[in-house]
């Protein structure tokens, strides 16, 4: 590891890992990374489309093996960790610390998902010769592998959602070899967690191509990576903009592929006056929590907060509550000076609306990637004059509020929302029954993945009932989730085997009907 | 049902149903249909998209109903069946029986699958309110309805792939109202089909927007039901120019929607010489019995034939022993005029290409809609060298003989095809258990949904194992199944509630951990 970090292309020579000394030295160097050649592109994927073939219906041990031990060897370089996502992002050490422990936790969680080979949902269908008018042929079917997978990292998940995050994870999972290209907020982040992945693949034998990790200043090589024609599939998670570009490469391949995009979302809060008036401090005080909560850089912060049976008077009761509850707030750093800069102009931007109300919170900023916490409202009639800009996403700590006259008033805004990760209500239960409630339940359901009721849409359970998807442009596909186990859906599709002889089928969809 | 057919918009007041009588004077009359008006789709999707809310998460005994309904009444209608089909399509009267049957079968397949609501993968985390550092909230998911779906039938399964087909049936399994565009192929059969399943809905007391079936002359009213917002997701069985049409349709609207198109296979056979050369006379009959079935009008039809280890003088000795079964054949009327002229161009075209032997069975044929069986051959150096043109799907019943040298050649030209809905082998299983054999399979896994040993690929069995789909070009998204229980998936997507109370889960997703 020098003061160049250049890109790893296979596993067979992972890049040498350097003491803890060693690696803070090289952060204070503020190491560049060199642009992956056209070379570098063409012999990772071919490595990869290598690698699948010996890969794709291997028995589970070796996978089951790489996950475990790419989990427990990220543990291992924990102070690492807390070393160069600070430096290099700005996240606190605690964000870090449990970052890692979800990002090894995903990674065990699929080892356990794919020992068991149910995963693939093996199913057999047995002979009948003796069936009028036509014999059934045997028939057996599991889902196997798509190929290899492209994964582009996030930049607000250093760990969870880039190099060994939940795409990478479920696409090794399904028995998919991976190229990440590396995100340019977190190149040192990235260079060692690729090494250490290189270095478990090495150590334990796999296929060289299993891996490789690209380095891109600019756009062009990760659109050559999905333009080539060994990479089967694409995951990433990111803005709306990258989501789209991608997709757009994806479908103009003489071969189009799936672009699993995770990009755009507003998790709009629909509150009843049970919540946001009768009980105005707590629901102030956790929804403050919830859009400053890491610097509001996360895809499910609640955007849109609809405050139903709101009066000129009553809601700027609320107003007054929800201030103080963010009267203690400060400037904070963001991710990149990007993400700063595009949040300083698309709050300036929305604070000149006419009918819109703002308010910024705490000191001037000072550095370059330091914004304030900011919070807006208007009317639901400006907010439907104004619904593209009202409604795009602002990826930072803000908020906006909409006061609506009425649940099904609410529901006709949400059917004119499009699709979002989440939709959120604050009720009580006697809210949500009557027709208006059910209304309203039933235009979440078309719009969301996840529905909440009474919990902040911030904080992602990873597990097997966790979707983190929903319509376009919540993800790209409209249908899929790239949190939880279902996530390997993603990277696999089902085949069936007709008649085979028992040698001639992999040993997964062998055995008794 | 007058001399003009008209589209049926909802099933509120679905036409009159004749007499046999009265059935068979109006074929005579050789009815034309009525284009649908742009009135006719805004309010089919608009009354689609109301049942949708109605119908999405409605318990299922009203969808099982549905279904079983539909298949009584087809089956109730098998003479009217019988007097139509092969007026339009020239297809023979065991054949729409068999038809039928199947179509009735499938919708029953689908009923029982639903009947149990395992099919929406229902699953629940249990609430940890005491877990540190976070507690953890109770989260239920399971698989709803994606929205309304248009469905664009075959020509070449009137019945099974059309109105009341798989992609219909499967879409009303998964709760998704249905909007048919009616083939030009076979009008009447169509009307017949949609009042059916119009009157059933009716009868039962379904939402009215259920159901409709729109005319088209052209391809515009499909174009813009396929752009109409309301519309979430498209089923398609046709050609690969259709099946893309609609896909840069799909993809170019302000909300992408997916395309489920199964488009285009050569369904190679790989044959080896203890099977083609030592087995000749049988694996001849079953070859051109595969081809010639329903005149080569099948997806499944095998296109390609590689003889591995043919020399000059054995593959000549067997293209001897396959003309002989072929000799009694003679011209079939086939679906359409447009198929019939796309075949003759298409094998005169091949017959012209260098290298490539060529032999035509039969009479010439005397109408319009008829066709002569032919056979192609060339060497392996041919195949490669004119690649796109020869593997390109003829729709009729043709194959082409290809000679390759060793199961590695053989590898190697499996690896350069596009994606099929089959690769077949007729081999002895010590054929397929060393390196080159091992190479094979691993390359037909790559390539294709299904892997046929010993069989043909026509007949396609309607089961929970079966895969009919494949990368693309045989499917649009090169993921799923347009036949079998698994085809449920493509209209369905999974959704996550989070802390929910028991009144505001869906009953599937009720009940306990």
């Amino acid at each position: 590891m020098k003061g160049q970090l250049t890109s790893i292309i296979g596993a067979a020579k992972p890049p040498a890992l350097p003491s803890l000394a060693e690696f803070q030295q090289l952060l204070e160097s503020s190491p560049t990374f060199k642009q992956a050649s056209e070379n570098d592109l063409a012999r990772s994927t071919q490595l990869a489309a290598d690698a699948f073939k010996a890969f794709v219906i291997a028995p589970a041990n070796s996978r089951v093996g790489f996950l475990r031990g790419i989990a427990d060897a990220l543990e291992e370089h924990a102070e690492y960790f807390v070393a160069c996502i600070p430096f290099e992002t700005a996240l606190p050490e605690a964000r870090v610390r449990g970052e890692l422990g979800r990002t090894a936790g995903q990674l065990r969680m699929f080892a356990d998902l794919i020992t068991n080979e149910e995963w693939r949902s093996p199913t057999t269908v047995e002979a009948l010769p003796d069936r009028a008018p036509l014999p059934r042929p045997e028939l057996r079917s599991m889902r196997v592998g798509i190929g290899p997978v492209a994964v582009f990292g996030a930049s607000n998940f250093p760990l969870a959602f880039s190099v060994a995050g939940g795409d990478t994870a479920s696409a090794l999972a399904a028995g998919c070899p991976v190229i990440v290209k590396a995100h340019s907020a977190h190149p040192v982040t990235s260079f060692l967690t690729g090494a250490i992945i290189a270095h478990v693949a090495n150590e334990q034998g796999l296929p060289e191509g299993i891996f490789s990790m690209l380095y891109d200043e600019g756009y062009e090589m990760g659109a050559q990576l999905v333009k080539n024609p060994h990479v089967k599939a694409v995951g990433f998670t990111g803005s709306l903009r990258g989501g789209t570009a991608l997709m757009e490469i994806a479908r103009s391949r003489p071969e189009p592929i799936p672009v699993f995009a995770e990009m755009s979302s507003s998790n709009p809060i629909i509150a009843f006056p049970s919540k946001w008036r009768d009980d105005d401090a707590a629901f102030a005080a956790g929804l403050a929590g919830s859009i400053t909560l890491g610097n509001g850089q996360f895809c499910t912060k609640p955007a849109l907060v609809f405050l139903i049976g709101a009066t000129r008077e009553t809601a700027d009761a609320f107003y007054s509550v929800f201030d103080e509850a963010l009267s203690d707030a400060q400037p904070g750093t963001m991710l990149t000076e990007t993400i700063a800069r595009s949040y300083q102009a698309q709050t300036a931007e929305r604070a000149e609306i006419d009918g819109v109300g703002a308010r910024f919170f705490g000191e001037k900023p000072s550095g370059e990637r330091e914004v304030q916490p900011s919070r807006y409202t208007c009317s639901s009639e400006v907010f439907l004059n104004h619904l593209s800009e009202l409604s795009e996403e602002i990826f930072g700590p803000t908020t906006l509020f909409v006061e609506v006259a009425t649940p099904s008033e609410a529901a006709t805004i949400l059917s004119n929302l499009s699709g979002q990760l989440t939709v959120n209500f604050f009720a009580e239960e006697s809210d949500l029954v009557d027709e208006a409630g059910s209304q309203l339940r039933t235009e979440a359901l078309l719009k969301a993945g996840r529905i909440v009721f009474n919990q902040y849409p911030t904080g992602v359970e990873v597990c097997a009932a966790i979707v983190h998807g929903g319509p376009f442009p919540a993800t790209s596909d409209g249908v899929s989730t790239s949190v939880g186990t279902l996530a390997i859906d993603r990277f696999s599709r089902p085949v069936c085997w007709q008649n085979a002889p028992e040698s001639c089928l992999p040993e997964a969809a062998s055995g008794g009907a």
